[in-house]
């Protein structure tokens, strides 16, 4: 097995998983989705289903527990309401602190256990989706250019050099994830974004907000709507 | 609370959480151990007397599934046998690469782990006891102070410059460690050391060799047998 990708089961990562069997073959990937204790399951259950598109091994792990202390809006036993804005206009009144759904280093743990899992299972790459719209404005620190590279050293460094990050659109906007997931073929009405579990996406909450100006940008219709 | 103190129950991590409390005092420090489905529980027991013993918060969560697929001779599921001699005889058997009781990127995790709860308890440092002997001929890289920094630069990025770590013994070889746990009175009778989980330390596992050696370089008895 080449490579082990995080996979939330919204478009960033779905397109990971996208370049990554592109790179190297459904057979040398498998794809890694960790319940971090989110409201919903609706993005685990679209991870599910596009790692079954792919035909690629799916592992799914509960590392929940890390959070009980956490009042962050997005997991199921707080109670803070997910804001329904933009990031921009979150990030107006916080003065550059992360935004009420940025899950403690959740980043780093989930990147931390897919290195523990890739040297298990023979993978020297690790890819994540994580691109620079959601770095912006500091609103999720741990998807920064900056983080990456400090991490990328770390993992390397902590693996005895077995193990290295991709972070293919660190650099790129949503827009420009979805231009190149399009021309991939990446199955996006299998994916899930949207932060409220509801039978349909919200349309109102920052990522809901994001996806629907990626596609735009691109003159898409977003196949899952 | 100030300070969040990686906690496994040998003397390494136990002259940390002393050190901690002795800088910031006991209700400014915490304690975290982690179960990562080692084969046998006299660490972590050993971890919450120590806890008890400097009247810290203690917290205890289970990471194991993160292991599932490892073969480290360290994990119960794991059909290995724990090496009986020192970390220098085993390295001269395999060239630069980890010891066979290396957990995958374990240090990595749980630091991480520890990032994600120190900004949900409001600690802005992270203490762990990684030492210079534990990182020599890549025994454990991720021990090694290359390790620390890029982790920690990853930690400090990655959180929004909430949190940072500190490793005191990073350059300092365990006979530091120790000669410094004595001058603070650490109860290095309640601490456990041996891979095996024996009424009594095997006395033969590398870290119980390590822990001898510690000693007799201060002429110091080790209460703990």
């Amino acid at each position: 097995m080449k490579a082990l990708v995080l996979l939330s089961g919204g478009i960033d990562s779905t397109t990971c998983l996208g370049m990554a069997v592109s790179l190297y073959g459904r057979e040398e990937v498998c794809a890694l989705s960790l319940s971090y204790g989110q409201k919903h399951t609706k993005e685990l259950e679209a991870a599910e289903k596009t790692a079954e598109y792919y035909q690629v091994e799916w592992l799914s792990m509960d590392v929940s527990n890390i959070f009980t202390y956490s009042t962050c809006s997005l997991l199921k036993h707080s109670q803070e309401e997910i804001p329904h804005e933009s990031y921009a206009e979150q990030l107006k009144k916080q003065e550059g602190t992360p935004v009420s759904t940025y899950v403690p280093f959740r980043n780093g743990l989930f990147l931390s256990a897919a290195a523990s899992i890739a040297l298990s299972k023979g993978c020297s790459l690790i890819y994540y989706g994580a691109h620079s719209d959601d770095a912006a404005g500091n609103a999720y620190p741990d998807c920064s250019s900056e983080f990456h590279q400090a991490m990328n050293q770390a993992i390397y460094t902590g693996s005895g050099k077995q193990v290295m990050l991709e972070a293919p659109f660190v650099s790129w906007t949503k827009a420009e994830v979805v231009k190149k997931g399009l021309e991939l073929g990446v199955p996006y009405a299998l994916t899930w974004s949207c932060y409220e579990g509801g039978e349909k996406p919200c349309g109102s909450c920052a990522t809901c907000i994001d996806r629907a100006a990626a596609f735009k940008k691109n003159n898409a219709e977003d196949p899952a709507l």
